[in-house]
């Protein structure tokens, strides 16, 4: 197809230019209000003006169901002053990486230079009953929800499984959330500033057994941005951008504790990277769950199936993630941020804000190249983006 | 950024397959059904197999709301026996022009080489105030649902303005549902195969004054699919696909007699088919009121602001639509597939439905150029695309 705009593209993909408001219960701001400030930041963050923008792409997941607004490609634009074209995409909790995988199909193809990518999820003005019952449509609505499943019920039955086949026991499991909460102190942008000992973990209330309240990502609001350019040049530049798909529903699987929407982005994304996971330094994983977590470290290729729970024991005391006879590779940060346990869960949120802590800690820790890994519902779709940091 | 892939595309877009459901009220059939009915029949027609898709698109606006699901790009995905990667795009009733798009940018990127496009809705398993409610999503949720208003409502607002500026009558209206309902009857797709007097369109039910029951898109059921390919060559290849952004409430313009989003897409789809209007022989545009329709004639620039009516007294006494001192164009084709009014309005369907219709269109009547004319809302979203005929 002829493309009537010059293609002065250079190759690469920057991230020019990133913000995010607070993730937490923020009574006082509405869905509109959370998408303008996470944008205001990204583009003060940047060397571009709004002007500058040429695309805008959305991803949110429920507000059609919490705030009666679909539409979200209409406000999106309307928050820039000349109304650029936007879109809104949705892969239920890996909505933000399918909006970042679409916004680097449109630069990649000339129809734009400079692309906003806004996540934003406002999911606090309803009652938990109508969010859970939302969540829930990323799941088989013709398989898990008639079996009156919840989302913390499939990931508990994931979770018996995982213990069932590896041995895992509810202590070690708490470990897990234990190391992200002590992170998420260091977030000026988390929901959960506080930290939890592993024993208060596996002391909270039950919510679907195994799983207890600490296991789970929260309800949150809020919004995250960033810029993607191929027009100006940035502290990282995107290396890889890959999608996959999985059955919806768990039932159609041979396995539930192993997602092969997770190794087949995976895969892909180190060959498009031309890179090897020993490379990858910083990791922001999807740990919606605790079990999440550790069975995305071993579809990643990290450790062996059954083995993550190692990487956790290192993380807790201290030590380098991957000491001793479990661990493959010599350093790696490991949901630094805090996760989604942590940070809080606004879920479309969630995929560009992994991206934008990808990019700080490699500025932190001077690290080459980090991966930001999103999935939505369990893993029935995936989005794993991998950053360079250039200095 | 790298792509791993070879990129041995060729630079044009083809539509190589289509298929859709029959759209109406369809008790029988689930989401899902819908879906895959369209998706056969569109790889049927193809010189594909399902495994040379690798990559779905899917439109969807409502079934969060109408179906409890959410993450309809699992689904999609799943309907192909690899999974390929898959992407959920919404833009209120104008998701399908923007899958589209979305598509057309992935074969760009090289990507993918042949994408299917799927738009489906599923409306009638829930009650009518649900839908009626889930809709006003595609407006504002902070100006005008708190206002009290339908999207019938919507456009009788428009509809009483568009008079007031211009004198159309409401017997002159009735013409534009009934040209449609007409054309309809020739389609085996329409929900309504049934002529209607320009009368019994003044008479029906009052809606929203000056609407009434015939003037307004019905709600449907229904799925249509279509692969675009730049491995493949078809009977009709893509030349423009273009998106625009508006304000998202009405109250935010200053008219409501004219959408600038149309005016911004069809200018930038005529500059990319490297056409003028007068090649476009065959149209269709988006009348979910009768209103829309001469709106959308005026605003593509088929004839002046408030003559559009002219184009349906010469259509519904069987002449050419451009005769006579009021036209400038020599022969056009408006809605023969019956157009929302005729055919069905599932939402996020009729975008791909329309360029199905465009591209039988022209195998039909031999032109070259076909406009699809898709919008969200009251246009607070556009999405056109020209195919131009190949034989």
């Amino acid at each position: 197809m002829p493309c009537p705009s010059p293609r002065d593209m250079q190759s690469d993909i920057h991230l020019i230019g990133s913000g995010q408001t607070r993730f937490g219960e923020l009574w006082d701001k509405g869905i509109r209000d959370l998408m303008e400030e996470a944008t205001d930041a990204a583009i003060n963050s940047s060397p571009c003006t709004a002007l500058d923008i040429d695309m805008v792409i959305v991803s949110n997941m429920l507000a059609e169901v919490t705030n009666g607004q679909a539409h979200l490609a209409a406000i999106a634009s309307s928050l820039l002053p000349h109304h650029p074209p936007a879109i809104r995409v949705e892969s239920a909790c890996g909505s933000g990486a399918f909006a970042l995988h679409t916004a680097c199909a449109m630069l990649e193809s000339g129809r734009a230079r400079n692309v906003l990518v806004i996540g934003v999820e406002k999911m606090t003005d309803v009652s938990v009953d109508t969010v859970a019952s939302a969540l829930m449509g990323a799941a088989d609505s013709e398989q898990e929800r008639p079996a009156g499943l919840t989302f913390p019920g499939i990931f508990g039955l994931i979770t018996q499984r995982y213990m069932h086949e590896y041995g895992l026991t509810r202590d070690e499991l708490s470990l897990v959330s234990a190391v992200h909460h002590r992170n998420a102190c260091e977030n000026p942008f988390a929901q959960f500033r506080l930290p939890v000992t592993p024993d208060a973990v596996t002391k909270s209330a039950m919510v679907s057994n195994p799983l207890r309240l600490l296991d789970c990502s929260p309800i949150s609001d809020g919004a995250a941005a960033c810029i993607l350019s191929t027009e100006h040049a940035g502290a990282a530049r995107l290396v890889a951008s890959q999608i996959a798909s999985d059955s919806l529903s768990i039932v159609d699987r041979p396995t539930i504790t192993s997602f092969s929407a997770t190794k087949d982005a995976a895969e892909r994304a180190l060959a498009e990277a031309e890179i090897t996971l020993k490379d990858v330094r910083i990791l922001e994983t999807h740990d919606c769950f605790s079990t999440a977590a550790l069975i995305n470290l071993e579809d990643l290729g990290f450790c062996d199936p059954g083995e993550a729970i190692g990487i956790y024991h290192n993380l807790w005391r201290g030590g380098s993630p991957l000491d001793g006879a479990r661990g493959r590779l010599p350093a790696l940060g490991v949901n630094l941020s805090g996760g989604l346990k942590g940070c809080g869960h606004p879920v479309a949120a969630t995929g560009i804000k992994q991206l934008i802590d990808v990019s700080k800690q490699l500025q932190k820790t001077g690290d080459r190249y980090g991966l930001a890994h999103n999935f939505g519902g369990a893993a029935a779709t995936c989005g794993i983006h991998i950053l360079e940091s250039i200095s």
